[in-house]
C-alpha cells in the first residue's frame, strides 16, 4: 500500500505530515461520534506500510495529565524503533476539547488535558468525556479500517495518567491488547488526589465508592482472570502519588506478571521516556511477533 | 569525575538536570562577557563524564531561527547516540536576549533568535550580537574550565541558519574543529533573502559588500587554506534559499571534500534532523576518535 493513497479512503483530515526514520508522522482530526466534538490524534507510519498488502502490528500510547498528542511524538525519539520494528504507534489526545462544559479549563489536572481515560458517569461530564470507549472501541475501529494494520496485534501503553490509562484499557477489556506497559503510571488512583479529584467529579460518588474500584488499575489488577498478560513499567523514585508498591502487591494477588524497573534519578519528564522507549517498544514486538 | 560535582567549578547557575540515556541533560544560564547579557546553553553529558580523569571529545550544536538551546535537546534524540558515542554535546542559544536594541523582536529572522553566528560591525547590534566569537571562543573556554572535555577534541554542527554558522565556525577558525557537518543549512547567505537582511543589518553595507564574503560559507569553502576538513551535509529537497548547489561547486574549487545527502521528501522540521543526527554524530566520532 502507498501511504500517500491512505487520504483517500479516510473520514479524517491530514493535520501535519512529516517523513521521518524512512516513514511518516502524520497527524490527523476527525469528529468523534463517541466524545461529541473534533480530535486530533498522531500516527506513525514505519516504511514497512508501504509494502503491499501487509499488515502491521499497531501499539497506541497514551500521554499523560496536560500534555495533547504531539508531545510524545516530538519528544519521545519513538519512530527510530518503530522504523526497525515495522510498528505503527497511534497518539489519541488526552481529553474531549473545546465542549463548552462550565469549568473544563479551570484546572491543569482535570477538563481538558485530563480526561483519565475513563467514560464519565456523572454530570456535566458524561456527554463528552468518554476517552475509554474512544480510545478502545472508535478510535482502533477507524485505524483499522484506514491504514495497513492488523486488528489482531494491538498493544498499549502510556505516561502518568496515560499509564494508568493503558492499564486499564488492557485489564477491562481482557485480550484486546497483547500487551501493555507504562512509565510512571498514576498506579492507584482511588487512593491518591490526583485520581480522587477526577474520579469524584467523572463518576461521581466519593471516596470510598465502589463503583470507582471499575477504574482503578490495581483494584482491577488483584482480580484479573483474562488471557496472559505481562505488565512492563519504568518507575522513577519520589513521587508519592503513583504508588506503584500498590499495584505490584496485587499483580501478585492476581498473578499477573509484572516487571517493575525502578529508575533512580530520572524523573517524570520525556527525557525519561525517551531513555527506555526503546526497552517499551521491544517488550511490545515480543507479544506483538510472537 | 563526579558529575555532581561540576557545579563547584563554574561560574554558571544550573537552571535544569534531567537523566536521559544513563547521563544527564543540563541547562545552565550565565552572564556572557563577549554578548553582555544572560545567556542560556545546554549540556548532554554521557555516562562516560563520570568517569575519573577521563577526557571526552564534545560536539557543538548551532540551532536554526527562532530555536532556544531547547530545540534540539528535546527534539533531536541526539543524547542516546551520544550515551554511545562517549560525546558531550553543547548547545547555545541562537541570539543575544533582552538588550532592549531598538527592533530587536520585531521580525522573527533578524534580532533576537536570529544572530546568524556573525560578530556583528553595524550600530546598533555590533555592541552585544557577537555570536561568532562567543560560540568560538567563550562559550568553549567556558566549557573547558567546567566539564571533562579535550580541548583538542571538539567538533560542531548546526542546522539552517546554525548550519551555516557551523560551517563558518569551522571554515573561519581553520584546525579549531575536528570535523563540520549541517542540516539544510544557509549555504550561501550573500545570495539569498535571509541571508542579504541579517547581513545588511548586523554587518551593514548592501547588496555585494565585500565584507560580507568573510562571513559566508560559500565565499569561505572557494579559498579554504586550512587543515584538512571534510563536510556533511543532509539537505531536504524545495528550499529555494538554501543553494547548497552554489557550496559543493565552492567545495570543488576550494579543495573541501564534501558529501550532500539529498533527502527526499524530509522537511526542515526535527523529524528531519531525528533522523540523521546518527550519521551526523557517527561523522563526529570518526575525526574525534581518530
Amino acid at each position: 500500500m502507498c501511504i500517500s493513497s491512505i487520504t483517500l479512503k479516510m473520514t479524517f483530515t491530514e493535520v501535519s505530515s512529516n517523513r521521518c526514520f524512512g516513514g511518516y508522522q502524520k497527524v490527523f482530526s476527525h469528529e468523534s461520534k463517541e466524545l461529541k466534538c473534533k480530535m486530533n490524534f498522531a500516527v506513525y507510519l514505519p516504511p514497512q506500510a508501504e509494502n503491499d498488502g501487509e499488515k502491521l502490528p499497531v501499539v497506541y500510547w497514551l500521554s499523560g495529565l496536560t500534555c495533547t498528542e504531539q508531545n510524545f511524538i516530538q519528544k519521545a525519539g519513538a519512530q527510530r524503533y518503530a522504523s526497525e520494528l515495522g510498528i505503527i504507534i497511534v497518539c489519541p489526545d488526552t481529553s474531549p476539547r473545546g465542549c463548552n462544559i462550565p469549568g473544563e479549563d479551570d484546572s491543569w489536572d482535570f477538563g481538558t488535558g485530563a480526561g483519565f481515560y475513563v467514560d464519565a458517569t456523572a454530570d456535566p461530564w458524561k456527554k463528552n468525556y468518554r476517552m475509554f470507549s474512544y480510545v478502545t472501541e472508535e478510535l482502533p475501529n477507524l485505524i483499522e479500517d484506514s491504514f495497513p494494520v492488523d486488528p489482531n496485534r494491538k498493544s498499549i501503553m502510556g505516561h502518568s495518567m496515560g499509564g494508568h490509562g493503558a492499564l486499564i484499557c488492557a485489564l477491562k477489556t481482557k485480550g484486546k491488547y497483547c500487551s501493555v506497559s507504562a512509565f510512571s503510571p498514576i498506579c492507584h488512583p482511588t487512593a491518591c488526589p490526583w485520581g480522587k479529584k477526577a474520579f469524584s467529579g467523572y463518576l461521581g460518588g466519593g471516596d470510598g465508592d465502589k463503583s470507582w474500584e471499575e477504574w482503578d488499575a490495581t483494584c482491577l489488577v488483584a482480580k484479573y482472570n483474562g488471557p496472559p498478560l505481562e505488565i512492563l513499567i519504568h518507575q522513577f523514585l519520589k513521587e508519592n502519588q503513583l504508588l506503584p508498591e500498590k499495584l505490584v502487591a496485587a499483580c501478585t494477588q492476581g498473578k499477573v506478571p509484572v516487571v517493575l524497573h525502578m529508575s533512580e534519578g530520572y524523573d517524570h519528564s520525556y527525557y525519561f521516556i525517551a531513555s527506555f522507549i526503546g526497552q517499551h517498544l521491544e517488550h511490545h514486538a515480543k507479544y506483538l511477533k510472537a
